[in-house]
């Protein structure tokens, strides 16, 4: 055995039982060179050879930190102050499986009710399209897809006063998969992002599976997105990128004002900021206007603003895009590296599908639907929720977010229910680390039948 | 300016000057410090600060070297002996743009003829399917995908002797999907894998995507790959993965002996060495027996075995999978957090069309056909090349690697016949910085007709 393996192997030992925690700092090279009488090149064998072994990690400028432990729990990293390191638990996998089952009433389904998206005249175009595919459905759509597709996402933008050209949209395997490739394209391993403090859990695992540092600014299901925590962050550190949900916020619910908006674009503009608007609730507004994207402000091209099909026509079609501007060629490279090509036969029905305005019908019905479910759901849940439950309601998407009280704990709330076949998302599947967020997000896009009634009335029962 | 950083500066010069060119090897943090008048400490914060640049790179117990140059060259590496750093350039974009336009003549194409591929019956499935699809396309199909598929997926192995359950069986969104998930389940950064020396581009991005140390095996198109050296590799290096095609190996063409590979087997249990085997070939055979995937050996549960229907019935239904045994669950997660779902309405399709041995019909008429053109394409290679020209005959796939002298470089053969409209794909795609290979690879399935045949004229003209 080596000096520095020595010393190695009794540093390891003071991580494995615990001496020191995670995220602690270690003693700096010098200090452990004094402490332990060992040569500073010993000590720093030492500590590469615990960082090879993934014990602890360092920092640049600042020094090594003891990594992590792989745990069981649900969370299995602590806090430092606003910086997570994240560890990607096995709830959510379990979680969307048994959205997925039929045997659970789906109040945790992240999807909408596939019912209200069925418009036969799409399948109708689908299935004459496939038949008469010969000529295209074989060779790959390369990046960036479909044109004609291109072009009219393009004139969408277009018509919400936002100049778009074909040529800046890149068609993507769906939201999930734009919203990867954009944060790969703006970022490199241990740059940091910001996140809202409770997000969509797959920002979260595209964050840990890209190496990146997470800072979190806090939100409220009434107050939204905190600007002061932003503009704070964004002054004190060197963030890259943005990643941020403003128009129905997944899990809250809220849409961030217009007002807000240009402010959080003038934050961004300062510090040569980029963001990322995960925007695939776009079109499920309630009120007269369309909330606007911050691509509207975005004179200095900052902003990558990403889409998709799923919410509106169904996720199994696996149709999102980017509005990609200066990234489109490197999200394009990052495209042949993955997926390769997006589906060119749905790409091809939703041409004219969308050309011939079915899709604006259907949109106009589906609001109508989705609108007034979530108010049936909220009336009933106002009336009947426990006083020290708390439900907002926002005239967007299909969640409502039922604030818990301290005497309920939401992952307990969410297993006893399952236990009941009835599937709820847990605010903790939406932060890493959060004690201040005590919720459950219930999708209302299903018709109050019998058993969903039944199931309200659970759901009443398990909060009393 | 700290001492550290004007040692960095002075240093920066030198990488920058290319005085110290990539991958050389920096001089010891000791050696520097005397070298420098420095203190040990000054000369790690100059490193790391160079390091945290992307100057310079560390290895584990080695030392610091510099780090490859951005340039506006085909390969951006240099060799350091077997070790490469990969630098993808931008011209595999430009090639596959160009093979995919139609002015070219798509001999560089890396897909087969789609003409070959068209089913009727497939697409009037499709078309059936498409129509009546409502009960399920909107719905994300969930890793690990359509059951049914999977269940005659695994008949398809059984049928090979390979004892297979359907959840042995992950289902992704095409073939590329399918390495990129099987490469990321099985390795961190940092790891070393094996790749032949002439490989399918996509693995070269692959690993740089992921931050692999890549470790090349040479390979020939008459004998095939370089068993001595591979075996010296696994001895002598920790090799967490290997990546190999065995069966009509992409770009040479050849298929690894059963004898072979039972060897190759033995070497990866020996080491306990992952095998991600891209077999997206495996049906274009034209002897009279499928060649074996090395999933037949595997009592030890040591290989993932990728394919995909990209080649026989067309890539742009973008539908293939992994034989992933205990990875399954981990691939799974990694696709909930990428791609999500795999389009439900292609993959029932492909349930109905392959329960129905419509697909085998398909395959028994598509070898014929490929089989018959190859030949052709090889018939006329062989009488009108250039003596110093070398071309092989392998009796599966659709590629034929032609092999040039000294005094023709495939690159300026690729551009000279891009300006003819023609396109090929030069060997320098294939590899990182190989000296010993200078071919093309020709795709040999499209009928001889007078386009064809004037293109492969110009071909033999531009060779002589």
């Amino acid at each position: 055995m080596t000096k520095s393996d020595q010393l190695a192997s009794s540093l390891k030992q003071l991580i494995e039982n615990q001496t020191w925690l995670a995220h602690a700092k270690l003693p700096s090279l010098r200090q452990q060179a004094i402490h332990s009488g060992f040569s500073l090149m010993t000590v720093l064998n030492a500590y590469q050879e615990l960082e090879a072994q993934g014990l602890i990690y360092s920092k640049h400028k600042s020094g090594y930190y003891v990594a992590p432990l792989a745990t069981e729990q649900l969370h299995t990293t602590t806090h430092d102050v606003s910086q997570h390191t994240i560890k990607i638990h096995s709830k959510v996998f379990q979680y969307l499986k048994a959205t997925q089952s039929e045997q659970y009433i789906p109040f945790g389904s992240a999807f909408p009710n596939s019912r209200l998206l069925s418009d036969s005249k799409l399948f109708q175009i689908l299935g004459q399209s496939a038949k008469h595919a010969h000529s295209y459905a074989q060779t790959p759509s390369l990046p960036p897809g479909n044109y004609e597709l291109r072009k009219l996402i393009a004139q969408r933008y277009a018509m919400q006063g936002i100049a778009t050209d074909p040529s800046d949209i890149v068609i993507t395997s769906g939201g999930l998969d734009a919203l990867n490739l954009a944060l790969q394209a703006t970022t490199q391993r241990g740059d940091s992002i910001v996140l809202q403090e409770n997000s969509f859990y797959g920002a979260w695992q595209i964050a840990e599976r890209l190496g990146l540092n997470v800072i979190t600014v806090s939100n409220h299901p009434k107050t939204g997105l905190d600007l002061v925590a932003l503009s704070d962050i964004l002054q004190q550190q060197p963030i890259k990128v943005c990643f941020l949900m403003l128009n129905s916020q997944n899990p809250m619910g809220y849409t961030v004002s217009d007002e807000d908006k240009a402010k959080i674009y003038q934050m961004l503009l300062q510090q040569h900021v980029y963001l990322i608007e995960d925007d695939v609730y776009e079109e499920l507004y309630y009120s007269d206007k369309k909330p606007i994207s911050m691509k509207y402000y975005d004179h200095a091209h900052l902003v990558l603003h990403c889409s998709s099909f799923s919410k509106t026509l169904g996720a199994g079609f696996r149709i999102g895009w980017i509005h990609a501007a200066q990234f489109s060629e490197r999200i394009q490279h990052l495209q042949l590296m993955s997926t390769l090509s997006v589906n060119p036969l749905i790409q091809n029905a939703l041409v004219e599908y969308v050309s011939h305005r079915y899709y604006e019908k259907h949109l106009k019905i589906l609001r109508l639907q989705l609108s007034e479910l979530k108010q049936q759901y909220f009336d009933y849940l106002q009336r009947h929720l426990p006083k020290d439950c708390q439900v907002y309601l926002h005239h967007s998407g299909y969640f409502l977010w039922i604030e818990l009280p301290p005497r309920i704990n939401n992952i307990q709330l969410y297993e006893k229910l399952l236990s009941q076949q009835i599937s709820t998302a847990p605010s903790d599947l939406f932060n890493t680390n959060n004690k201040y967020t005590n919720a459950i997000r219930i999708n209302c896009s299903f018709e109050v039948n019998f058993d969903i009634k039944n199931a309200l009335q659970k759901l009443i029962q398990a909060l009393q």
